[in-house]
Formats: C-alpha cells, structure tokens, sequence
C-alpha cells in the first residue's frame, strides 16, 4: 500500500487545539497509519497526494448498535403491516425469514458497504440466533467481516432475538457462537421477553463468563419494570467482577422513573463502568444523554435495524444519528451537538473497544472528509462523504463505493 | 410556456387507485396545469418531453410553518451559545439582528429557491414584525414572493414575535403588514409571552376582524397553561364566528394533558375546523397525529425556523419532515407513513388553503418525482429529487435548480 498524503483539511476544533492550530493542514499516512498531521507536509516517494480542498477532516464514523443481518437494503420494497407489539414485530420477523429464506450475507454486505460509503469504518453488530435459523446468520455476518476485513472493523453480538429461556437449544447456539467468531454475548428483556428474569440473567452471565466475553443486552423494557431488571444486571456485573465489560442498549427505562432513582442507577452504572447504547427514538422515553454523561455514564449511538420487518427507518449514515441523538436531547449549542458527534465518533470507539481510534499519530487511519466550516454544520447538515479512507486506503468519493 | 410531457412515471397508490392503474403513466402538461394522465400519451406539437425513468410521481411539497426570513441559510456558520429559554432564544435574536443588519430578503430567497430544489411548490412563512425591525423583513420576503411569483405560491404571515403587548406599537406594525401583503395575522403564547392572554387575544382576534384574514398562532404552552390558552382562543374562534380560519401552530400542550382533556378540546377544535401545525419536534410532548385526525382535527407538518439563530437544524427537504413526523408518532406501517406524507401533501394544502393541488386534471401543474417503489419509501429513503415541476415549469433536476 502506497502511503497517502491528504492535503488542505481542516481539523475539528478540539483535535484542533490538540494540534495547536486551526488553519489547514496536511496529513500523511503510511502503512495504515497517520504518520504526520501538520501544515505543508512533504510528500515521501511513491506517495499518493489528494486535495482535501479544504473539507473538515473527521476519524471514522462509529456504529455502536445494528442488525446487518436482519435489513432490506437495497431489496423490492417490505410492505409494513405488522401489529404494535414488540412480540408482533419478533413473531413476524421468524416467520417472514422462514418463509423468504432471507440472505443474511447479501444482505449484511449491502449494508455494510452503504456504512462505509457513509464514511463508517467500526461497526457492532448485534445477529441474530435462534432455534429456527441457527447459525445461519451469523454465518452469513461472519463472511461479510471476512469480505470487508481491509475496510472495516466489526464486533459480532450473539444475539438471542426469541429468548434464551422459551426455545430450549437456544443456549448451545449462543455457545457455539462465541466459540464460531462472534465476540460478545447479547440478550433482551428479562422480565418482559424471557419472563424469569433471575435465570434468564444467569444464564447469560454465566455463558459469559464461560467465554471470558463482554455482554451487550437489548433492555426495552419501560419504567419500574426496566429499572428492576437494569437492578438485576448491575448487582450481577457487580458480583461477577465484570466492570467495563457490560453495555445496555437502548435502557428507556432510564427516561421514565423519578430522578432520584434514575441518579442512583446511573452512579452504580458509573462505578461499574457499564455503557449505555441510545438510538434516541423520537417516539418514547431515552436516557438524557447529558444526564448520563455528567453522572460519568458513557452513552454511544446506534441506529437499531435499518430498514428492515421492524422498522422502515434508519441510515447507514452516522451523521444523521448525530443529528437524531441531537434532536432527541434539544442540543442545538455547538457544544452540544459535538457531544452528539462523540457518540458516533470517540466514546462510541471507546466504549466498544476499538483502539487506535482517532486523528493523532499511530491511529488507524480511518478519515471521513465533508464539506462543513464546524463539527455542528456536519451534523445537522449531513454533507456527502467527499472522501472516505479506512486503514489507509481510499474506500469512498463523494458517498460513492471507491 | 409549452406543452410539457412527463412519460413513464408511477403515481402513488391513492391517486393511482383513483386513476384505475398502478402501472406508469404519462403526464401532459398544459398552460401550466395536469392536462391529461394516462398511459402512452401522444405528445401534442411543440411538446417538450421528460422521461420520466419510471420514478415516483408526487404532487408538489407542501411547507405550512417556517420562518423563511430569520434563516442563515448559506451564510457563514453561526456558533450557538445561546441561553435554554424561549424568552433567551428571542432576546437574543432580536439582539443579533440588530448588530448584524440581517438581509432578510437575501435569506428568504436563498431558503426558498432551496425549497424549490427539493420539491416544496407552496410554502407558509411567518415573517417577523417588531418595533426594533419595523416591516424590514416583510419587504424583504415580500420580494421573494415577487422574485420566486411563477414558481412558488407563497402565504405569509405577520408575526409579532417579541409579543403585541409589551412593545407599543406592534399591533399598529401588524396592522400596517396586513394592509401591505401579509395574507395572515399570527401571534404567540398569550401567558407565557404576552403575559395577559385575554387582553392579547382580543387585540390578535380583533385585528384578524377587522382585516378579515385567518389567523395562525405559536402556541408553545405546555401542559394546563397552554390548555387554558387554547381554550380561550377557542372560546373566540365560536364567538367571533371564525370558523375553518384558525391555526394553531405546535399546539404542545396536546401532547401532555390528560387524555380526556385532551379529547375534550380536539372535539371542539374539530367543531371550529381550527387546524393544527406540527414540527413532530422529538424533544417535547406533541399532539399526537393518530389522535388528533381519529378526533377529525386537521394535523399538517412544517420545518417551524431552519439553520437560525434558534436553532442549527431544520432542512428545506419536506420529505425529511414528514420522516420526522413519522419518527415521532411511531408510525411504521405502510399506511401509517402515508399520513405522515399527507401531512406535508393533501393534508398541508388544503389546510393553508392552496388551492387546484393534487395530480388531477385541472390542478397546478405542480410535480416532484423521486426514486422510489412506494410513498413509504419516498419518506424514509428522502430520495434527490430527479425532476421538479411547478407551475409546469421544470425548477430543478436531480436536486439543483434549473
Ligand atoms: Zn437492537
Ligand atoms: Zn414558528
């Protein structure tokens, strides 16, 4: 791999002050790696040069939490019609899979390649395991990470979408799915979804613990209901010595009890080091993000399925979770909105564990360039990825595949 | 103008039902009206054709509230520090207004021709009128109008946006506007803002009276307070004899009192005809649509200010909207996501009053096509507008004006 010289871009203000300047710079990768950032680089030997044209330089964007497997990306239009209940919407989608034997591979590297055209470069992805599809999935996601590996960073949840406790077998497939490539253990709703919430916890606390491997639960579950099963999870992480390796996604229950309760989970939540997921619905109860953070609770973006039985909405397009965690929470100073960038761009790399994130020296160099004076005009504005570089190589030109 | 005729285009379902076909159809175009829409049309001499590629035919977009003269659209980025409250939010724009000589006419034409690019034909703007501004920005918009007259229909509103009360002088400004283009007298929250709602919404509806035009005012009002203001501009809606004149935009308080207060007070509004406008913001409790309409109340959709010193979002593209409203209400069905587009279509012209809108024989010939299978699609996908229509005239391909 040539090394690539990035000319004219403007950094972001903080990596700015990082750098001690806000005036164009140039920056130089080698072997994957930014290996310089400064004004008027010279280009080594062999050196590929690119005219940022004075675009904002971002690091790569970050997908905390998506179904790759699940979408409809790019195939004829699904005709919404399903019932209201989270168990309408699972109870269709089994059935809907068994009956079009949906491509989860395909699918997965459709999507996939739209997050990197859109300048994402780390992505997890929760896939789905189940009696009816087996491994099926994840088999499929695990040969879309091997397609993309040059590209694209990717964390493979073992997700039980139907329970781990009602389809007996379930378990061994999320056994054998840690043992198979994926790498951390999902789950959802103890109380709502599995109906027993002590077993259901610890079963999956303990295949965790067997494998040694994060945990990553869907917690929809609203109000007391939820705050008793997030109860149950953190006396767990806590016993089980597990601080730093538990995230909770989405955690609506956190928009919707008293202040003075929701304060305490999120201390316990601090001290335990347990990580907060948010798509920032527009439609219900979230987690205020800034209440979360002051109370030192990391809280990162995701999207949920994009465009699949579930739901028609969502966006291989980080920028504009940005924009809805934003909205979400009323950011509208810049200050605010950058703290809505660094849930899709440096806490979320941080909070899932992708390292050597970010624009210094020694980073892998992941780059996203857009046509924006501030991190806030980004976000709400959205431009075209203009160009689009992961491990150092030029993976997208103007939202377009390279 | 001459003969325009737009081949191989499908109609959304509902007109194509009413059309008898859901395959592709032509649309002839004559003297800026839909002439005729129908299979394999012949073109008529001097005829000017599109291929239309097969895309999704849309009447034109509809914008029923923004605030076309306070945007900073294409300016340079304006860094947002201001403070959490309305009174803050308006403080500090009347303030940067009058340091900064805003050109109100520049930026209302600027945010209009963006409009156009993306598809919206008819639009709603309130234009603010003050003792500091005089009628500075209703020229300026007025000019727009003029500018933009054959390609843009265009309603504005007078809007006292620092109150009517506070400032003497302001009700003789808004009676002046009226006298000098402004087409509807607005206003805002007579507690929060105005500080004595009786003596305000007498002074608004009298003046509405004696002008003879609607009325459209901000009712920002949370929970009991802005019930009790809607129920007083309820009262002199009947009273007055305004019957099918009166909007109420936002209308918050709808969205977090007790249901059967609610319910109480759609009944009446259904009664009165007195519509309500939506920006579907995700950060407050909002009337619900679903409820609303069942309850017979019309419910359409606007961007409300875009990129001002208010707030940095908002986007000129109505499709965006209605996916906003559609995030908002939850809807996720086909069907449900067609009423989000209604509101920013049908729903949003008959509501302000546009007249001949639709894709029938007869109306405006007023014309978006998109990329997309379904009007489902259309809203989440928010596809480039590959050819914009209005008046007959062709205004934008592929999202750039023409
Ligand atoms: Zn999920
Ligand atoms: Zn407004």
């Amino acid at each position: 791999m040539n090394p690539l010289l990035v000319r004219n871009v403007q950094l972001p203000v903080s990596d700015a002050v990082h750098h001690a300047s806000d005036t164009a710079v140039d920056i130089l990768i080698e072997k994957g790696e930014f290996q310089r950032i400064g004004p008027n680089l010279e280009a080594p030997p062999g050196c590929v040069v690119e005219d940022g044209g004075g675009a904002m330089a971002l690091p790569g964007l970050v997908e905390a939490h998506t179904h790759l497997d699940k979408t409809l990306w790019g195939m004829p239009w699904y005709r919404n019609e399903v019932g209201p209940n989270l168990t309408d919407r699972i109870d269709n989608e089994r059935r809907w899979r068994a009956a079009t034997g949906h491509d989860a591979r395909a699918q997965s590297l459709a999507l996939a390649r739209a997050f990197l055209a859109a300048g994402t470069t780390r992505l997890r992805t929760h896939v789905d395991i189940d009696t009816d599809a087996g491994l099926r999935h994840l088999h499929g996601v695990l040969a879309t990470r091997e397609a993309l590996a040059a590209q694209m960073q990717m964390q493979i949840v073992a997700f039980p979408q139907s329970g781990v406790l009602g389809r007996p077998g379930t378990e061994a497939l999320l056994d054998e799915a840690l043992r198979s490539g994926a790498d951390i253990l999902g789950g959802l709703d103890p109380c709502a979804i599995e109906g027993d919430p002590v077993r259901a916890l610890d079963t999956l606390f303990s295949l965790a613990q067997r494998h040694g491997c994060p945990l990553d639960l869907h917690l929809h579950e609203p109000g007391s209901m939820g705050a008793y099963s997030l109860d149950l999870i953190l006396q767990r992480t806590a016993a089980l010595g597990m601080r730093g390796m538990v995230t909770v996604s989405h955690a609506f229950c956190l928009g919707d009890i008293a202040e003075n309760e929701r304060d305490a989970l999120l201390r316990r939540m601090a001290d335990l080091d347990v990580v907060i997921v948010t798509t920032a619905p527009p439609s219900r109860p979230v987690p205020p993000v800034a209440a979360c953070r002051a109370a030192g609770v990391r809280v990162v973006g995701g999207n949920d399925g994009i465009r699949d039985t579930w739901t028609p909405y969502g966006s291989p397009d980080m920028l504009e979770r940005a924009m809805l965690i934003g909205l979400r929470n009323n950011f509208r100073r810049d200050d605010e909105i950058a703290v809505a960038l660094d849930c899709v761009t440096h806490a979320a790399a941080a909070a899932c564990g992708f390292g050597r994130y970010g624009l210094a020296r020694g980073d892998r160099a992941d780059l996203v360039l857009v046509n924006a004076q501030t991190v806030a005009e980004a976000v709400v504005a959205r431009p075209v990825r203009q160009l689009v570089v992961s491990a150092g190589r030029i993976v997208a030109r103007n939202g377009v595949p390279a």
